[in-house]
């Protein structure tokens, strides 16, 4: 299964694409709001893969909490599917809790959903689906 | 600059092995013990890089206090660079902190060294020398 991002939260999406640009270059786009998980982010390119800079973006966003508990860094793990609603089955077949039980709109156009910290050791894995 | 692996912290190898494979295949190669940083590690492929499940080995390993304070997950995000002690000096000629000033022997035969969590906002960096 190929790693299609690592998501880093961080505070401020200005001062990390700062930090992070001297090892990875300038992000693919302009930040973009990800409105169903209140982020913005901004994706930078790893080689075959990419770093995903996430900021809070609005009001009881969910990374306001991360960063309030354990400050900035990574957050997440993203890996390509054939398809976001059969991955999520699988983890939950498996036993695993999840966070999303089907797909939902994700950053770059893209169907996405999130298993729970619990089903992989407390490491938070999304699925991306790539057709 | 390409990302060599993700490393995640684990209390427990096997356990973690069980877990991560429904998801990447076995591991390349029995679990090996890297002593100069206490820890025994397993890689597993993710498309072109890499997941390394670090446990742990001996007394004193960097890796229980990490575990004692955060818990299992994600621990540090590995580049590939043709020189660790360059890539290290360009860290600090930014201003940045590195834990490790010059390239030491690491996991798979490879030169590796550490900045500090500090230089890149909380997250740990490890170059991976492939010449």
């Amino acid at each position: 299964m190929e790693l299609d991002h690592i998501g880093i939260a961080v505070a401020r999406l200005d001062a990390a694409l700062e930090r992070w640009q001297p090892l990875l270059g300038a992000p693919h786009a302009a930040p973009e709001v990800v409105a169903s998980n209140r982020v913005r982010v901004a994706f930078l390119s790893a080689g075959a893969t990419h770093v995903e800079l996430l900021e809070p973006s609005g009001e009881g966003s969910p990374l306001e909490k991360f960063l309030a508990e354990r400050g900035e860094g990574i957050h997440h793990l993203a890996f390509r599917v054939p398809s976001v609603d059969a991955a999520l089955a699988e983890v939950v077949a498996r036993g695993g809790r999840v966070v999303d039980r089907a797909a939902r709109p994700g950053a770059r156009g893209r169907r996405v959903g999130f298993a729970h910290p619990s089903a992989f050791g407390g490491t938070l894995v999304e699925f991306v689906e790539v057709p």
